[in-house]
């Protein structure tokens, strides 16, 4: 679904705009960035950028696109687009230069994640799927961070999908799940999309289509002997975890073993321990114990305190869907504009009533300073035509994606993705500064411009 | 993204399962019910069902598919699948009888929204992407129609395709505030799909990009001067508001006319009185005052208490992310298997030790009677085997949408479907009781299976 249409009709009326007005080509730039980071952390882990990139290498019009587009029409019910317009939109193609910030970066409120500098009319339109892309996996990352952390080594998995909203929430937060740090997920269709190891065994169903549980446990070892992990809670949770031990013997007489159960109702501290102390009992001290069953961060770190004797954690709705904060406010403005004429740029900037509204003008970058002796991070947001900063100084956060339309960057693959993600979220969860400011030449800008 | 393999791993197992034990072809019903009606409500609106439809239309495994399942590998690193079972993958054909609630229906807990009976490999796979779909489409129905509820008259407009949960979180979210009762989206492929109205006008980009506001009220005008809505609040919002009243008398002169004005921050019942104020001076009544920024039914109540001028709603955010509540707890439960010898029915039940996660066992109807003058509704969950119920005391509420595996059913078009939901949003608003019960039979049929 990276339809070019993905995308709000004021995109394409202020497209039309910029066509008839003749400015459509002019040099513009645009920041992607939220204000303020999910879940009371400091820093999120940005994600979706490959995504971007797919819908960004899909940037063109079909022609049932174009003709529905013909068959819109304004509050007097004449068309509002016009053949001209809509012709250069059928012959359209992606002209803008494009950086971001690496997917599993930790970033900061303010700091630019994308920066899209090309032809307004283009840079315009793709504003609204690049947020929808950006903002959610970068929210669903975190949250994953969040509760991998929570989970304190153990693994996490995403079993999100039958709570998802709709097929894509569920696709894309397996996939910015995995990057924020879980071992998998029950999706199988983002398995193969993404690349990421998918993860299940069976249902209440199973059981209940047997009737007698052992029987059930038996029938599904005799399958699949090597993918063991039985879902005991169906009657009878203590005599569940019996009969899956019995199996478990069973298994072992054929050289294979019970890889877990998993419980998925009840009081799961008194039951994992129960649990526990029967497969040490059995010998089966390798068999993991998974539970499910509404969790979230504070569910995990509530039942570690407790005492809980789970090992694996299948986390669904509260992760795919981020319930207690289930979008992140991320927005996209207009900084910079070139003269066609002069070549000059005018930098631009929102002067809202609501402060925390306003937007930062310029062509900017992001600058990191991370003192890994003085524990402390320092992004500087700056002015990168008046650029004093010294790469020696730190990193540049932002990497050059597309150059003119033509894609030059090479994506790392997803499990790279991760493995980064989570060495960033350790590192920065572990800092006691972190800070985020604009340089002198920015500020400067900024006061000359309110004026 | 409608592949089959938009469903959990154990699926796949279980039928992995059900093909090795033979049992894979025995006829199954399953029911899908949520058991809790969200938001607080005593009911919601069912939908999600044409969108069901097309991922059962499409139910078949594409090769690429039947090889990326080949790959995978259990727990000690051999394929999980063998041939045979993929082979009869790559044959499958839907089979299944499917019975569902029509769209736009005030449904309430525990009620089977869908029943799929059929073979149990097939029946058992459909399960999760059905719950994705229709967990999320009744939620988003509901949480718009209760928008729509508190606008009271006005109208709604859906603009949250930046903030949802991906790509089809955002598109099948701006179809079911449709049917809830929004009037339109800003989602153009949304509206292409699905033949919703679309609706928008320019950002603030637009005005930003000129620089000065009245330049860009101008152009704007010039290029679409039948679909001026204002966005007023980028600099000074008074200020913006006379400006955009000059250009509505430019545009009256035209033989044209300033639709509205739109107010995205700041006190909008403060802005929304003066707005009204001025436009009235100048004539301008028939001008709308549409206001965004973060609403939703709480904030609609309080502003249109507060005296606030607007009239018309366009809601993001906690729409399409439903943000109280942004899942529906819908299931999909086994509830019987006939014998494939002596073709008996064993209807099942999980008795769980959770007492609300218990599940409902038979083949269920459900019977609506709705009282008009009592004021009332009274649905009775009932063993269609053994139905007592007389047609003559009320609807049966299950309409057949297959037929072993041929789709029978004509959908209504969205636009009925919508005027369907409104109509009993407001039938079921007003009810002062609304309960749902279970028939003699099944009461009996749950003491005998429970024993």
């Amino acid at each position: 679904m990276t339809s070019i249409l993905l995308t709000d009709l004021y995109q394409l009326t202020m497209a039309y705009g910029y066509w008839q007005q003749k400015t459509y080509q002019q040099p513009s730039v645009f920041h992607l960035y939220f204000r303020k980071a999910p879940f009371g952390e400091r820093f999120a882990l940005a994600a979706g950028l490959q995504t971007a990139i797919q819908y960004l290498e899909n940037f063109h019009f079909e022609v049932e696109e174009i003709q529905y587009l013909a068959s819109l029409t304004g509050y007097d019910k004449k068309r509002l687009f016009d053949e001209s317009f809509l012709n250069h939109l059928q012959r359209i193609k992606f002209q803008c230069s494009v950086s971001a910030i690496a997917e599993g970066t930790a970033v900061l409120a303010n700091e630019p994640l994308m920066r899209i500098e090309g032809p307004l009319l283009q840079a315009q339109l793709v504003e609204t799927a690049l947020l929808n892309i950006i903002n959610f996996q970068t929210l669903v990352a975190t949250k994953a961070a969040r509760i991998v952390a929570a989970a304190d080594g153990d693994a996490v998995i995403e079993f999100g999908l039958r709570r998802a909203q709709g097929a894509d929430g569920a696709v894309s937060a397996s996939r910015a799940a995995y990057i924020g740090g879980c071992v998998g997920t029950s999706n199988v269709l983002a398995g193969m999309l993404h690349d990421i190891p998918v993860k299940g065994t069976h249902a209440h169903s199973w059981v209940m289509a047997h009737g007698d549980e052992l029987a059930a446990f038996r029938n599904y070892a005799a399958a699949l002997p090597h993918n063991c992990i039985f879902l005991v809670d169906t009657y009878n949770t203590i005599e569940g975890i019996k009969k899956a031990i019995t199996v478990g013997n069973e298994l072992r007489a054929q050289g294979a073993r019970l890889i877990g159960i998993r419980l998925d109702s009840g009081d799961l501290t008194a039951l994992s321990i129960a649990a526990r102390t029967l497969l040490d009992a059995a010998g089966m001290h390798d068999a993991s114990i998974v539970a499910s069953n509404d969790l979230d961060e504070y569910e995990i770190r509530r039942l570690k305190a407790a005492g809980a004797k789970i090992n694996v954690w299948g986390v669904g709705t509260k992760l795919v869907t981020a319930y207690d904060q289930p979008a992140l406010g991320g927005v996209y403005k207009l900084a910079a504009l070139q003269d066609q004429n002069t070549q000059e740029w005018a930098y631009k900037i929102k002067k809202s009533e609501d402060k925390a509204k306003a937007s930062l003008p310029g062509i900017l970058g992001v600058n990191r300073q991370l003192d890994t002796l003085a524990n402390t991070c320092k992004d500087t947001i700056y002015h990168t035509q008046k650029n004093k900063i010294n790469e020696a100084e730190g990193t540049d956060l932002l990497q050059v994606i597309y150059e003119k339309g033509k894609l030059i960057y090479t994506p790392p693959t997803i499990a790279e993705t991760r493995r980064q993600a989570m060495h960033e979220w350790q590192i920065f969860s572990g800092l006691t500064g972190v800070n985020v400011g604009l340089d002198a030449d920015l500020q400067e800008l900024i006061t000359v411009i309110s004026d």
